[in-house]
């Protein structure tokens, strides 16, 4: 994409703003912030240009690594005779469950029929998304056993704490998508938790969402879910779930794994593969390697959905973390990293293909100084580099421990402001405002003209959690800090909560879809 | 600059990370880090592309707009005839104090001779750093009547509140400049306190500082000192200090601002211009607006510079802010003026002169998550528009009313990972590890292989505040927040201080010139 120009920054494709009507007032307020968060659009679109980190020969050099990585050392796809018989047709070298690509097969394989964007459906169609080119979708935090608030601390997440940051993204306008595992409810049995978590994420939210991941039948229902509440023969047609994948880094596939990604490309749903690497451990400790093993990685399975299912829709995935020098624990948000997700949008736009990346990461404990430095250190350049779905974008604390209730809403608010970042700088004549200029002149202020009467309401993000007010003022209420008032927004949030309208019928079909698969097992613990 | 080469990611100029020589522990460590400490660069030299948010359409169209408001509507200087002189002589149309610009005047006059980027020398030569071009100098906060700490509160500052932040700037390898008012001592007269704050920059740091702007007679004292800082003779040859100004914005400038800044250029010292535009106040409420406005405003200074004495120093500035749509509050780390930046980085690079944004802002009253947040916020567009002199960049709190103790700290830690960030990306054989990959092999870890070995020490920044471990440790050390460790940072940092060494009878001539001056008139209080 190139600097931007006018034509780039039309805010084509989403609602004007309600016209002014002179309320004020608190409630009038509130009421007019209600209309902004209907005519929030369903996800990004960006308008303002790449950045370009690296040079076309600098490109070329991580390109080139990853072929030599695959050509020479190859990758391990471990149980899963079927993923190496695809291979093996597709022509690779196949030694136990060793497989080498000729160089450029993989990339070949994905550019000739892999989409370059597509659409995930969500369940009202005003939500769907639309995943690559130009988009950016943000997801929640995926994977905690953990949660944590203000006023319970910390523990292990329950089905509650499952759909609790459901509603909680529902209710906010700048999270696009449902997500996946917020958090694990470790109070359902392992083997039937699958089934209470996408009826939560159909039930509760009615915008796009994740699957299960954890076995094949695991997989295998999810998609039968999605297909009860979607009808058969639309999820034939279109993706409406998705699995998100790791890979066992370095260079190698559980064959569990393979198995659920041909199960979702097979029935043509989304797989979204990511590659977790934190360097000196899973991979090299220096970022160009790292890259380009997470790049060779990746190719593999995005590869693998083409040769199952050719046009099937696919997400080229990116984890890259760095390590503490004093612990070697993982570290999150520090420059390394950052630096590097640049590198990895290039890659992904060269390939042709939709990029995850993390967005708000943080290695920090609680919603503290730390969390949100980490976070904004995070998302930013996941931003700049192109990435069309921003997984951990709402939520994620203690390296993906734990979901925080506090960080969900300010992570929240902050993905707000990079809704207003993304469009750009407008340049026409009402932007430049030459007739304010002509109206006020020097030393008059420009509070009362009709430039910014006209442009007031529209001109700057209206943060909900951040306190710009006079130190009496914040004293006088309670000297609180981010925390504390992302836990009164939370709490109130969730009071407030009203559910989507779910058909009843489908709602009962869903349930007793759910409650088949229950009875006709034993609880499993582990 | 275009995108990173493999010639542009040489890490020339700095000194080598020290040898590995196998001392481990806590003791080991930290002499470590004080050797990376001390092979700091004195400033960055950027290794990555700028960012080009415009097209030079869109440029063309701010410069266009900025003309047409110095053409149109012009600028006014109040009560400096001297200044209305030099501008009359160069061109300019005069009407009472109102100076109307021939297109294009203002910018011929810069682009004449101001000089692109120029060396502001330091006590310690090691220390001087270079300003414009690639080069990105990190300055503390500068303004704030008020300091706070997580023990003493907030209050007034005083003189040990002022050396304080110069002793932990002096103490810290990423800041690069001792800044100038990191916060007022009101515990010294008004019309004295210059003379301590000068003598305290040189006193308590060896790095390069700011003097005083408030009135003419302190703009000159402050040279003064420098003079016997540094030399007479190498003074008038060499930038050594500097003032930063503001703009009555809009469209005015205080009499008192441009003596001050003919002042400065008389004396071949430097100059920072800095508009400072609340968007529906001194400013239109749309970005582009203000941001033409403030090119206009920074433009007419920056030229008045070189009618003054052709070549001298100067600086570029800009400071855009938002405002909340609740109470009218200055919001800081907001989406627009982050936006902002990216295109005053472009016009700066257009106009040929270095740049000065603001650095880690906030509106926050406390060091917490918004504070944090907000700071990243501003100070990563900052970084990738090309900013320069980077002022604001460590302790500012609440609008920068505050300078805040424990925010300066993790403020310090932050900008140390911007030195990461701004290395780029290594491209050379070591980097991508291809022997690592021929080394391990699928499914094995990196921990102890040769090439881990080889890279671990210098592979990520080692962020002294940042915890990234586990719960359990974390829970035991006392379940700190990053505002108390930072608290224990800064005042063990005080408690090990120790002064840079200053000549005797250096010190003895600046304070015989202080008490000559502090004997010759009365205290003044306001």
């Amino acid at each position: 994409m190139p600097a931007q120009t006018d034509e780039a920054v039309k805010t084509s494709g989403e609602k004007k703003p309600a016209p002014r009507d002179g309320r004020r007032g608190r409630k009038a307020r509130r009421a007019q912030r209600a209309e902004g968060h209907a005519a929030a659009p369903a996800f990004i679109t960006r308008r303002i240009p790449y950045y370009e980190l690296l040079s076309e020969e600098g490109l070329q050099k991580i390109d080139d690594t990853a072929d030599t990585i695959l050509q020479e050392i190859g990758i391990e796809i471990l149980g899963d005779p079927t993923a190496l018989d695809l291979w093996r047709a597709a022509g690779a070298d196949i030694q136990g469950e060793r497989i080498r690509f000729p160089r450029g097969l993989v990339r070949r394989i994905i550019q000739a029929t892999a989409p370059r964007s597509f659409v995930q459906h969500a369940r009202n169609p005003a939500r769907s998304v639309t995943i690559g080119g130009d988009s950016i979708v943000f997801v929640p935090a995926h994977g905690p056993p953990f949660v944590s608030d203000l006023e319970g601390g910390r523990r292990y997440g329950s089905l509650e704490d499952f759909r609790n940051p459901i509603k909680l993204a529902y209710a906010s306008p700048w999270i696009h998508h449902s997500g996946g595992t917020i958090c694990e409810p470790v109070d359902v049995p392992v083997n039937k938790r699958h089934l209470d978590m996408v009826y939560s994420h159909i039930r509760y939210s009615d915008k796009a969402f994740l699957g299960s991941i954890t076995t094949t039948e695991r997989a295998l229902d999810s998609i039968e879910l999605a297909r009860i509440a979607f009808g058969q023969e639309f999820t034939d047609e279109n993706c409406v779930i998705m699995g998100n994948v790791n890979v066992n880094s370095p260079l190698v596939y559980d064959g569990m794994v393979t198995e659920v990604i041909r199960a979702y490309a097979a029935a043509n749903q989304g797989c979204v593969i990511s590659p977790f690497i934190l360097g000196g451990a899973m991979g090299p400790v220096t970022s160009a390697g790292a890259i380009a093993q997470a790049h060779a990685e990746a190719m593999v399975d995005v590869a693998l959905t083409q040769l199952v299912r050719p046009g099937a829709p696919v997400i080229y995935g990116n984890f890259l973390s760095s390590m503490s020098l004093r612990s070697g624990a993982p570290t999150f948000g520090m420059p390394e990293p950052a630096v590097a997700y640049l590198a990895v949008g290039q890659l992904a736009r060269r390939l042709g293909v939709p990029l995850r990346c993390g967005g708000s990461l943080t290695s920090s404990k609680v919603a503290d100084a730390q969390a949100t430095q980490e976070s904004a250190d995070s998302l930013t350049p996941a931003l700049l580099s192109g990435a069309n779905f921003i997984l951990q974008a709402a939520g994620w604390l203690e390296g993906g421990l734990v979901m925080g209730y506090e960080k969900f809403v300010m992570d929240a608010d902050h993905l707000g402001m990079m809704h207003s970042f993304m469009k750009g700088l407008p340049l026409d004549d009402n932007a430049l405002a030459l007739d304010a200029f002509r109206e006020v002149g020097p030393g008059k202020h420009f509070f009362g003209c009709a430039h910014t009467m006209a442009n007031y309401e529209t001109a700057f993000f209206d943060s909900e959690l951040a306190d710009s007010s006079s130190y009496e003022q914040w004293r006088d209420n309670g000297k609180q800090d981010a925390v504390k008032r992302a836990h009164s927004r939370w709490t109130a949030t969730l009071k407030s909560y009203e559910a989507p309208p779910l058909d009843q019928a489908l709602d009962e079909e869903l349930q007793a879809f759910i409650r088949n698969k229950k009875d006709a097992v034993e609880d499993a613990w582990y």
